[in-house]
């Protein structure tokens, strides 16, 4: 059972069109930076997301939480902090924690479950996760969802 | 006081580029869906989004949650219904519930708190909300936030 | 053969997170913008895009042109026109101008080619456009690209 | 006047939420990858974009043209060239190409012109580049634009 000793952290710097009239980062590109951070701590573990579809096996998410603390503005680079908190039967959630690289200030935390679909069915039910890909991905922390 | 006797609809056909390589709706526009639900439902009560920022005051979103329960897909027609769960002194709630037009189908649900944010200033701090606006955005129903 | 006497026109809003922190439509919406409209004419024309991957289709965009001419805010209507300029074995060329709702101004304008890809084929080769697509498909108005 | 050698080069990874249904980078999203071609690029001439605004100068993107060559998917590393192909008085040319990081196949190649606008008038009428600025940006080869 791969398990990483640190926070997984990951980078990513606002772009332009990321940002809003508001002048600072769109407050929907969140969940972008969060799916950047978990495919990038997927990917250290030794399981790419693409191959997971290749298995013929989708994650959806089926539930996402988000709370902004300070705005993000253009050509900011950001830190994601990424852990797995639960892995479930058919299921994974995934904890996120952004601050800004200079002076680490928080900007933003949330959390998202997502649920393992089967793409090749039309239909696409929800479909247990397959028992190599569950031994891949431990909980990187004990639980501790934002409030 | 303005108030809406019935739930607040508005519709929204999913665009191609809205889609992601899952063939469905990327999960990170049901926030774009939810938006224009929220934009319309205060322009149907006399209160335009634009007119808030003219007068000095963004609505800058600080909390955001989301429960998807069936996956749209492109050329859909969306059923977005938004109301005005509470509304304190500095801030706004606002849930939402996406249904499929045809059918009737819940698609996702969801809900948002957005704080009232001082555009003059540059480091702009949180505000009251000015009266006149407060006396327009009265909760449309009952609190009762999607578990 | 149908054909649409006068120019197609179908309306689009501006969403708030369409814009970035110029305070204008973000460049690359206009892109949705145009695929909004075409879309919109093809159904109007019987055949909606959805019909055309079903046949096993698709219209991949392989040239694009754009030119900015005043920039569009949150909350404006705009009017996008929408053409068939050209209709070649395996392609399609469409022309677009999006004016202001109100007032007629000119806010952009453009053109796409459309390759038709074989979703079949894993590679996804270019494909002839199947004769009774291209029957529906006639252009609308003689070739004036925007220079 | 700061020049580069050679041409500037700048990877950027495929984010899940830039696909579409038809498995592939969505068309839009190029012109972001070209955007963040030019930042950096202007970055690397000692003259951040950030920057460029901070002096009350915004660059307005008045002119695009793409060439889709081969379909870019999720996960895949893509190097986006950028070159200064002009600088007028009150606007500059980029030309870009974008490759394939693994293989060098060619996927997209375009250019924008940009204007310079004044942020500080409501109008943002076009003005003229500052000196200091256009002293820094120097076209990078000599001009070939994309056919």
């Amino acid at each position: 059972m791969s398990q990483l000793a640190a926070p997984f952290e990951h980078e990513v710097e606002v772009r332009y069109g990321e940002t809003d009239q508001m002048g600072v980062v769109y407050h929907a590109n969140y969940l972008l930076y969060f799916e950047e951070g978990r495919t990038k701590l997927m990917a250290a573990l030794g399981l790419p997301y693409a191959e997971v579809e290749r298995r013929g096996c989708a994650l959806a998410v089926r539930k996402a939480a988000l709370r902004y603390r300070s705005p993000a503005r253009y050509g900011e680079t950001l830190v994601v902090r990424t852990w797995i908190e639960a892995v479930g039967g058919a299921s994974i959630a995934f904890v996120y924690e952004i601050v800004r690289k200079a002076g680490g200030e928080r900007v933003a935390e949330g959390s998202t479950e997502l649920a393992c679909v089967d793409l090749r069915s039309a239909a696409r039910p929800v479909c247990m996760l397959p028992d190599e890909l569950r031994a891949i991905l431990a909980p990187t922390r004990p639980p501790a969802p934002p409030s």
